[in-house]
């Protein structure tokens, strides 16, 4: 990946899209949140959704294959073009998520990521933080799910 | 589950105990999180983690099922006890998630939910919001996953 001075602060990036299907959310939620609507129909119906919609987690857990797809895309780009790449990772959390509309059967979500901030890592020398918004929005536009994402990140300068 | 006033803040409740398998880490991260290090023991070996461990997001939905067993449970016995239920649900997101230790294979991660405050929800007359803190503690003792989850909880007054 890019070295931590080579991040563009305020580049927003889609790294997918993925529609939503009635057997993977009941799926996801069987095994991970097995909780009436997102799991049956009938029972999603007559709850506050109105519909069968997916586990939060699950919105998220697509979120972070977009995302470690991405840094592979980039890393096989910077290969390609005879770049030195960066180590990334871990993460040691993030901040600030937000569930912010249900996501329903058949719902489409672009997931995207944008670079909010860069600092040098205190505790570990060579290595850099970068902190990222990283947010799903439907097909009519609206945002879904948003959280600020906190990775390691290697540096030029040790 | 409890209504709003019935919440006990401070309570600490041990909601499951999980112990991660290298088949069950590696068909997570092969789904969601396809980083080497969650998903080839070689190839972790050589990673900053030194073995093979699971995806953060695999942390949390493990503990995500946990906490809807508990609810289920809780429901059950006020149930059987003749007891009003009151509704949950659904999050509308959560803060600071850490994950503070790798979670190895054979590590058996002891998941606890505490109630740290309530408060009667603006937007939704009848409704309050419970903020828990959920954790994750590993067999040597050391905490490894921590989050603020927030949940809409009927409430007894309208």
């Amino acid at each position: 990946m890019y070295y931590l001075e080579d991040i563009h602060i305020g580049e927003r990036s889609e790294i997918g899209r993925h529609t939503f299907t009635a057997d993977e959310i009941k799926a996801f939620a069987t095994q991970y949140d097995p909780q009436s609507f997102h799991m049956d129909e009938a029972a999603a119906a007559r709850s506050h959704f109105g519909a069968l919609c997916a586990s939060g987690w699950h919105t998220a857990a697509v979120c972070m294959r977009f995302l470690v797809d991405y840094r592979k895309k980039v890393v096989a780009e910077l290969r390609a073009q005879g770049k030195p790449v960066a180590t990334w990772g871990p993460s040691p959390g993030f901040r600030d998520l937000k569930w912010l509309k249900p996501v329903y059967v058949g719902d489409t979500i672009t997931y995207a990521t944008e670079a909010l901030e860069t600092r040098r890592s205190q505790s570990r020398p060579g290595w850099g933080l970068v902190f990222s918004r990283n947010t799903g929005t439907n097909q009519h536009g609206e945002l879904v799910y948003s959280f600020i994402g906190a990775v390691f990140v290697e540096s030029r300068r040790t």
